[in-house]
């Protein structure tokens, strides 16, 4: 049996309980609760679990994973065949490529944007920082996806699932996403997959769902 | 032939040049200057190589290649057989953990101090930010490398070598590795191996070598 210890609002949490949903899979969550504004989410005794005692962790076959992409690449090699992550060399680097902008970019800007707008940020910054990341990391992704239906081959990839997630919160940094059709419709198309996992969406200042 | 686009003191560059050399491989040195302090590193014209404007990036068979960690895997998967990336769920997923403890933690703790003390630094953030995040960062190797002679597995892998770059790098942004023993044995075990490239580390102030 897989164990995710989750929580609902993370951003890299929802990113796990998606591809879990994509590949059909069965898996118990374990709800955590944040404790307080540091970097640490889990208390001392969850280090056997994870290092750096963050959440996302997923549990299979007794062993924990942590690390968001480590689970995603788990995910796709233990349950998805070639379908979301290729073995190729050219294919899984090319993959990777977008897994690191969904890591350093889109999480820096996007990310980084919506926990500080929720007062859930806890470290260095300003929004007005985020925000210039944010629209580098979206520039990106619209050139991107002006030229291809998904971002890394021809189908959607782990690398879709990576970068969907704090795009698709863009509303809650307070990012508007309308200068970037391209990255609206891929929003759709991940939406429209079969076993799509839907999350709502708040806009900037809690207030009503846009999702 | 491979091409590498490269800047001899940038640390993501250094974990490119040292895989080279580890997996024994011929390329062509690119050189790219920094163009002021900003993200993006490399002119306009450059684009279609790397969407970030972002050094490294290898060309291999004509096709480039852009993010250091899909440079590894590429390299690794390319010319390294199972043995520095394997393809079993478990064992991919366990490297990928520490390669994002290299991009996450490590490269925003010292590799943040390292281009701050260098005032190559282009964002937000103090250099106390940076030795904080540092301390979690060497915190985490130290307890894994008091239990394992390598990150990931019992051999050497990416793992090490992307996490290898910035701690080597540590005394340049101020932070000594004298209370990390086990770290420091690590980093001779990375600088024993057959075809280790090595880099010159500099104290913090840009004075003498201390490697």
């Amino acid at each position: 049996m897989l164990k995710l210890y989750n929580r609902e609002r993370s951003g890299n949490c929802y990113k796990v309980r998606l591809m879990l949903s994509l590949l059909g899979l069965e898996y118990e969550k374990i709800p955590v609760h944040r404790e307080g504004k540091g970097r640490n989410i889990l208390p001392p005794e969850f280090e056997r679990l994870s290092p750096l005692r963050q959440i996302p962790v997923l549990v299979a076959d007794g062993k924990p994973y942590w690390g968001t992409i480590a689970i995603l690449v788990y995910l796709a090699r233990r349950y998805g065949g070639e379908r979301w992550l290729p073995h190729d060399p050219e294919g899984e680097a090319t993959v990777t490529q977008w897994l690191s902008l969904a890591q350093n970019e889109i999480f820096s800007g996007l990310g980084r944007a919506r926990s500080m707008r929720a007062g859930r940020w806890h470290g260095y910054g300003t929004l007005e920082e985020a925000h210039a990341v944010a629209a580098i990391a979206l520039r990106v992704l619209e050139a991107r996806l002006s030229a291809s239906d998904w971002l890394a081959l021809g189908r959607p990839t782990i690398a879709d699932v990576a970068c969907y997630s704090y795009t698709v919160f863009a509303p809650e940094g307070g990012i508007s996403l309308k200068p970037y059709p391209a990255v609206r419709a891929w929003l759709g198309r991940v939406q429209g997959l079969p076993n799509y996992l839907a999350t709502p969406v708040y806009d900037g200042a809690g207030g009503p769902l846009v999702e």
